[in-house]
């Protein structure tokens, strides 16, 4: 009988270091060997309202161990699969990017080499942002791979080109994204309300083969509809900011928008989504804790990392 | 003209000692002659994450003032009904039980005997939580009586057997449920996402005769089809983690899981079910105030279950 | 190039004064020269739970410096619209009515002459509550105009006449209002659950010509369905109590109740009102920041007025 | 052997409702029979600043459970004294006085109507508010009985005559209570900073027999330096503004102002005061817990309350 | 007589919008006719641990508001003074410098502009930061001023010269001032514990002619002790970081440091200082209002500033 | 030059997994080679009032990140030395102790069998809580070891035989100790107001050899003089319960009773123990961070046992 746990810990969530879903450290980012290696970004320096966010990795690996349970993987009965078994999909929390205080540039190469060296591991590269900033070198990261097509869950367009000088803020990182050769295209979910990006950018963007969709937009479509405006076959690389998520679940966040996706709106494309093409990259940026009182935002994070990453090995495994 | 309460106080809902709904104490559990019997429980030792439940009765009984307006019950223009008629349904609050702190088997024997004579009394017992180990009592202090069906709304089944000894932690009381006699089924309704129920847990649960839906389930199939999957005609034991709602409504809880019930999906359930059945006890559990800092999950307790009251006794009187 | 705001400031959000979407001050209301005037009503002595409205002018200034990016008005994608341009629709923000505390006559009084100076100057008056006894000065204050009618977003329906010789408290407004001869009718929208108005209330409500609209009900009919029920063709003033909304997105205010709108099922019917008559003046209210740890109330008070004064002016342009 | 509690409950600080002390309830006004008298005025619409103060009565209550420990009494090691003894002294909690919103008359005289019962009843009264406005009816209450000096612990002097018609808010108790007949003079302590009283307040007081000590006058002269400024062999009505004390203990306060008391400071006098005159009235004002989120306020409302009537008593028997 | 503002509003602390003391707003900089001006710095990408002091200049303005009761000054009993009589000492708010996110060189150069536009003016210069980096740039824009002395009162010594290639993050300010030629030298008073600044960075601030005092070598000089350690005579800026406070008072700040000052021990110091010589510069940095949920660090940092404003100007007319 | 830490990672404070003071981790207790071990007991289940100390190791971790400036050690300017040299002093963290929720016997079990591993190992073991009861198997594992003297900071005696069975709870730790054989005395240090010990717990107490000192009595003896109360030259365990200190820097804690010491106050007595005898062993418990919202309770704790290691290996090295 396995029931008890006899050979080891019983391990409960609220028993020991936060590392991401309690999986090991690896800080040595030359030694990984993994098929996940979650890095977080601690980086807040380009926000335009509320900082914070360089306390999401902290908040979300806290979070993370919430859904630790079991020693056996994550059961889901809807799918009735076990996801993410931990003798099959070995994850490793490889911890934080080096941070430079005042120093944008120097902070930005320090996560752009970081993800490199993940990529050259062959392990799937997730983020943990920081603001959504930190999406820039994530990407730079991905110049000498095969060209890769981005999925952007989020409520602001973030395509401003440049405004007082400032080309890598939070505002900044699809314009940036669209400028890389190896960036195919983008699809920009849950775009709503009034942002720092004006009219001509969003006529910048889809000028560069944007589709941009409304939580209104892709309700209406639906997760099947929405997976349709996604190019089919590619390599995705998927940026979610969480206030694409509705204030309602995400308070948490810098820069809130009223008007958000649910949970299963999103989920439901992004299990999709892992059926469509290959997920080469994953970030989940602008988590701000001190904004986050009852921890609900945290939760929203891990959770959709956790079924995200359940869903990406259950669809290579089958 | 009676609009004034000329013949008494105004009785704001902010005045006043917190008893539940502001109605009448008894704590002699030998003395309670009413048509319900409110009854704490505050007992977090069983939760496997946050705890804090133990502070669950006092913010619920906090909380249902605010829907204390009004000396004449409680008008609701969607039915055109008064539900709670003080002087027609007598509700009083009988107390908590009485806590042994590091002992769980003592805390729960107090909490089974109090049940007990709530029951005896005839009185419709009410209890809140505490975290859902309190349940196991409760359902143990129906022996004596006719079967009992039991209808769960949870993001967690809750159906643990037992790990590294513990039997009467919050992950079990489903699985204790399924083992009593008096306990005819399980509708397990909500249940979502990873938990301390592993898969072994799911099929034991299903071969005990459970019927387990989803929140999506539950959606797609409506109030209607929700309450077909329950026996019809039967008495219910109404067992609410205040998880199975959403985290949006319900931070204040030790274990939020996200894509929870929103309010009307659970009040259409129930409201269905007094009209199916007899309810002859009621639980509402993991309201933890401590992460509840708006108030907004106490204040969901207390109005489901004043609104549950409602149904409950307007069924009896139509 | 007009990316970077070269002749100017970049002003990011949280930058500068707290006024009104970041908009110029005139406090002397006798000078008043604007399209759209705001004014804070900082009093909450009319509330029967959680104090603490009086602060909320503050609140949904703050907040609206959220969504005070760019410096050419706020384009919306999916309309393809750039609302409130600067140039074109000129808002200021008139400072707080003087209180007088333990003095509710005075208070009001206060605020109707205010009220008064913002009608006689010909700008839209904007009210910032405050609890909802706030509005019963600002509907006298158009007792010299053309006949209104109220459009109210609310949980409660506030009828009540007099009850311990309460006459001008959070739940007489809907009532007070019905008595102005300059008062044609009124539609009720999003009253649920148990409040201060008893049945006698809602028959009186009634009797008066009183359209009232649960939100199941308002869901059911859809937005266009809802403004049906709304008389074409007439002047509006729109009151929008927060707490009409969900609790998860207004958790901030002092009666909260389950089961509450969510963002976009007001929003169409705003958007759709202006369309179906003028909108003369609007009040928002019941934002109480001491509840609202995350600030997600005052965003959506910000967001939703925003809009709203966005969707009146372009239907007033075009 | 009663280590045990053999002969009943367990009864743990956590358990069951939230009365003065864990207390016994008497409602009833008229059938006080009791020591001690705990009245709770949840009366705000005096406050000049942050409110909340309605919801002091209900903190403290909570808080004071804490407290209440044991069955036998509060055994003080430093005194080698037990204070308190459940069987030699009697406190009741009599509940709240009724509220009506808006108005400040009817509230006060209901506030004024229950104290004058429970003076009646001979028992101590002792009130919890509220503002410190809702000292005005209780100092009122005492107008049949022999004269009385008054004891302030404050940082403000309250002292203000009239403004803007503002007679009876917060910043008047003080100057209302120099009208008095039955009062003999006032010793206001811990008064620092700027506040509503001017420097004409100041002298008023002053010429009207107020002695007033600063937070650092009192500190300077110590316990027994303070005591020896107030009048000798008196009857003595102890009014506790919690703001008295410092914003690190107390920050759950309307207005806060730094430079306060600490807590020994504050218990030192009183308890050389007991021995000095007899305590014939107490309030404890201020409390906002919407602002005290870690409880710490209303915990210390609660221990000085707890602390001063066992001095009190203890004096009595001795 | 005037007690009742006959001639105008009552203007209670929480009406109207939030300038520094309600007093008036001039953003133009080159138009300042005043004796003093308040300037905000709203930057925080220097701190090395919790960001959001970027909200600090909003938070001790919405804070000041509490301690501008009264029309004619603020009285003080102690000192038997009124400080800062509105007709004689004119204080303009002159909003905010423009920040350039992610970019420290423009945002540090815009508040050296600003700055040396206030001290042209004539004004006294009073900056809100912000982390301790805005001092950097307003030490600068004294560089064309006769010299200064800075007196900085602060748990950490902020002398790190260079790391990583930040020389203008929160740590280094005081390295960077004790270069300028103007700079004569500087008085350290409050250093504690453990910081950024290493064993190499005392013994700079030294060998530059520091002089570093912990709270307890102040505390046992006593403020006259303190204040011998100042040069006579000599022109003082004053930065005061809140955190030099103790974290009891001062919870609200990036880093706190446990053992700081209380209130009156900083006060004396300050008051003494103006008698000492001339201020002519004042910053108070690193409030943090995220981390200060009851608003005691945004009040102390109002009444800091307005009482050693108060000293100030009371010391010059004298 | 070593100021820019070229050889290495810049490492801010925020950056990074949350170990204790950033040491490296080390679970395996049967390899510990270290100076000191830190360990986690995340039981909670023996409070008497609020619940949540389980997460009071990962906030003790998460604090002590904010203290883990620099690479060579902490520089102490007012004792001109470094303490905790990276190379001398070897530090790690060994996670935490299973936990088995419902079981306190088996957690006890779990705690006390991990204690005696790290004694085994030679390294200082250093526990974090978890409630106080978890210092009873940690007291017992010192059994096989030569006698040691406690030295108790705590607001409660703790000194509870046995009530309705309880005997390892949050009220019983000393009474435990004393009855062991290997326990030579306790010095009792902070005791002050009403707990669950009662005065036949304070007779047991000192009949047993307790040294009972409150908080004004050791601030009456000075450091100085509390350490003569310590037997000299003697092992001593330190057990520091949070709630010794005051409310306004320990707010987050279960059982706050004010009244408590400063900061300075603990330290000093523990830099003087240092030198008396030899420090075995630490614990620190009843950090609840859900009632901590702005953390400095967390900051206090790692700041407190950063510094005491420091004093402990500074003596030994010297």
């Amino acid at each position: 009988m396995s029931h008890g746990y006899e050979t080891g810990r019983l391990d409960l969530p609220f028993v020991g270091h936060c590392t991401f879903g309690k999986r090991p450290v690896c800080t040595d980012l030359d030694r990984i060997d993994a098929d996940v290696a979650v890095l977080g970004i601690p980086y807040d320096m380009g926000t335009q309202y509320r900082s914070g966010a360089r306390f999401g990795p902290r908040a979300i690996r806290e979070a993370s161990t919430l859904f630790s349970f079991g020693h056996g993987g994550a059961y889901d009965h809807e799918d009735d699969l076990v996801y993410l078994p931990m003798d099959k999909v070995r994850i490793v929390d490889v911890g934080d990017v080096d941070m430079v205080h005042t120093d944008t540039v120097k902070s930005h190469a320090n996560a752009e080499a970081a993800v490199r060296k993940i990529i050259k591991s062959g392990a799937l590269p997730v983020m943990l942002g920081g603001d959504h900033a930190v999406n820039i070198p994530c990407i730079r990261a991905f110049s000498d791979e095969e060209p890769i097509h981005i999925v952007q869950i989020d409520a602001h367009l973030d395509f401003v080109d440049v405004r007082h000088g400032v080309t890598e803020g939070h505002g900044n990182p699809m314009r940036r994204a669209a400028e890389q050769k190896h960036v195919t295209g983008i699809t920009q979910i849950g775009i709503r309300n009034v942002s720092s990006t004006a009219r001509e950018g969003y006529e910048d963007a889809r000028a560069r083969g944007s589709k941009i969709l409304s939580v209104r937009q892709a309700r209406k479509l639906g997760a099947a509809g929405v997976l349709e405006q996604i190019p089919a076959g590619a390599r995705y690389y998927v940026t979610i900011d969480i206030d694409g998520f509705d204030p309602s679940i995400a308070p948490g966040t810098g820069t809130p928008s009223h008007g958000g996706f649910l949970y299963y709106e999103v989920m439901e494309v992004l299990q999709g989504l892992v059926k469509r093409g290959k997920v080469v990259g994953v970030d989940l940026v602008e988590v701000a804790p001190a904004y986050d009182p009852s921890g609900i935002t945290g939760f929203l994070a891990a959770q959709v990392l956790l079924n995200f990453l359940g869903y990406i090995f259950a669809a290579r495994q089958s």
